[in-house]
């Protein structure tokens, strides 16, 4: 089979990046885990507002603490009592103390906690046993954020932390960009869904299960379209409806001649339609076609099961998590270091994918490479991630270290 | 402050590992990524159910093509075509070979497949110019899974590979473990919630939002019951109440000896409550409770919002996804090797958890702490993971490895 515009890994990458990001709405933090800030926020007051005391205990002026001793204690008088919830009516004058509790604001004057293990009261006198430092036991105000900071810039990825940061700053709306839409088309006149008993010679849609699924750990919205025969105005039809409804769609099944023709056509009659690269130095997953018509991308994915999947983790998700907003490392899987198992032979001029299994070991984890066919889905099921050799190394020895990609 | 029943992780994992999952429903493999199978699954036929060509080119029966060369070739007869998704209406005899594209049926008598590349084929003659072995370039019949052979066990999580083995058998429904129940209040007068502009000496409710949106990720379906102020009877009948709708629930907020003291108050009052644990050998997230209320647990988490929520991960989710059926490693965050940045003290007897931050090296990944009080929301949005020092070891050198947990 001959590709006529190869491109390396990192050329497609940069064209990825050329699509402009999906438009964004405002959504409840509640449901904002996995999506990506659309815009930067900053904070729009100091966090906490006022100095509050980390342990139960006294307020005090930490200077008057020093030189204090079990056997020596400075005695303070007790002006009071912060209660949970409310600012102290008084402020603390030289030779006083306040009974504090943990989350309790500070009085005026004060600017440290004793805990009440080194303390005694008796009689509105209270023995303070062991010194503190000034802000020992406080957490001052504005010292999770001042007021006016950045606090996370577009593109960032809301987690749990960065859901608990905006609540406390009251930001329970906020800006997103959209999920992505995903149309996945199987092609091939081999292939029946899978509620189907097929017929001797045909198979089941393994494909089309495999992205819609993959997809949505993507946080996109994928809509199946079907299994389309090898007739090229059918796909045609089907991959401009999808294209319609959609911002990105995958074409995948089929993989004789007939079919990989039937699809390059079909996406190259596309109004607008640009294709970006066919065939892409990689292995497995050399037959990919990647086009742009407009703001939207159609892939042509590999026919093989376990191919179509690995490209899909290594460009579709990129591009997915890019039209959310996604930047730098968020676009990509996870990566670990783990030392090969074996001895890996690669062919230099394309970057290798093998699929692996994670061992945990004293020397580090272990990548066992899964040698099968990538026409076989049970690679998939059984991988952990993908072992990367780049397209410059001949090889890796059973030991050395290599970057893995963890499947999610 | 007095715990009465500290006990060590691993003796908290053993207990939590004897709650009894969720009950089985079934549901569409479309939308079952990250659940967990409730029942072992085996094949109902063989994957793929024929022989399968891997290329396009010829069928042949390899022993034939031995010997075969360039200047030598092998002629054979040319007997047919093998239709895309239809059975050879023909079986090879002796001195033939087929048409074959990749995916076509082998037909019978053949078994294997010669690349259209080194053949040259003239008025119903084929030269094949290269030897091939028996079974190359041929996915066999079974080559995926044979019938009858388990496919996952119970307990399996279900990604985008496991759905794709599962389309291939045409099982699109499958059996999962039900999405655990979450119920969380928020306790402590200070606490208001983030709508709210708070008073002075009074803060929004961060512990409600980073549990809600974490027990999210964590394939559970939260709920919340909003800010209880600090009295025993308000709180224990919101409890009451979250029980009977939930599965779990989490008590967090108020870090006060007198919210401290009605969380475990109210408790240890609901009918059939055994504490399990009040207090953690873990640093941080000492004062944490968990109790058993027949198969549904609660939890008081500490009220500092980082040590909440990395309680949260350390132990909330394993119980979650416990609850969901999960096994295994898939109980816990995914852990790499790091390198400590720094010397990291460590006091014995009890586990460290650091946040960090993870930086790429040419060493390897290095883990950065970051040194911030547990009352501080940021220190949890800016880091990748926890670096967990066990509790027979007095602090770690800069350099050393160490195990990462990172975050979702």
């Amino acid at each position: 089979m001959n590709f006529f515009k190869v491109k390396k890994m990192a050329e497609v990458f940069d064209e990825i990046r050329r699509f402009s990001p999906l438009g964004a709405s405002t959504i409840s933090i509640l449901e904002a885990v996995g999506r990506f800030l659309a815009e930067d926020l900053k904070a729009p007051e100091d966090l906490p507002p006022f100095a509050r005391a980390t342990m139960d205990g006294y307020a005090v002026r930490a200077r008057e603490t020093f030189g204090a001793r079990e056997n020596e204690p400075v005695v303070l008088r007790v002006v009071g009592e912060i209660l949970m919830g409310e600012a102290p009516a008084f402020s603390l004058g030289p030779g006083e103390a306040a009974r504090i509790a943990t989350g309790g604001m500070l009085p005026e004057g004060a600017d440290a906690v004793v805990m009440v293990e080194y303390t005694e009261e008796n009689d509105s006198l209270v023995e303070i046993k062991r010194p503190v430092a000034p802000h020992e036991n406080v957490i001052e105000a504005g010292e999770d954020y001042r007021k006016g900071e950045l606090l996370f810039r577009a593109g960032r990825k809301i987690t749990p932390g960065v859901a608990g940061v905006l609540a406390g700053f009251g930001i329970t709306q906020v800006p997103v960009r959209a999920r992505p839409k995903v149309g996945i088309i199987s092609t091939g006149d081999e292939i029946v869904p899978p509620e189907e008993t097929p017929a001797p010679g045909k198979i089941r849609d393994i494909n089309s299960y495999s992205l819609f699924t993959a997809a949505k750990e993507a946080s996109s919205t994928p809509k199946l379209y079907g299994i389309v025969p090898d007739l090229e105005e059918t796909l045609y039809e089907t991959l401009e409806k999808a294209l319609s409804e959609n911002d990105v769609v995958l074409i995948s099944g089929g993989s004789s001649v007939g079919t990989r023709d039937f699809t390059l056509k079909a996406i190259s009659r596309l109004p607008g339609a640009e294709i970006i690269c066919h065939g892409i130095a990689v292995k497995p997953g050399k037959p990919t076609i990647l086009a742009r018509a407009g703001n939207k991308a159609v892939f042509g994915l590999p026919g093989q099961v376990a191919s179509a999947l690995l490209i899909f983790y290594l460009l579709v998700r990129p591009l997915l998590l890019h039209l959310q907003g996604a930047r730098g490392e968020d676009l990509f899987l996870k990566k670990i270091l783990a030392r090969a198992a074996r001895n890996i032979p690669s062919t230099p001029g394309r970057e290798d994918f093998l699929r692996v299994k994670i061992e945990d070991s004293k020397e580090g984890p272990l990548a066992h490479p899964i040698f099968k066919k990538s026409g076989l889905i049970s690679s998939m099921a059984e991988a952990d991630g993908f072992l990367r050799i780049p397209e410059n190394v001949e090889g890796v020895y059973a030991g050395e270290w290599v970057e893995v990609y963890l499947l999610p």
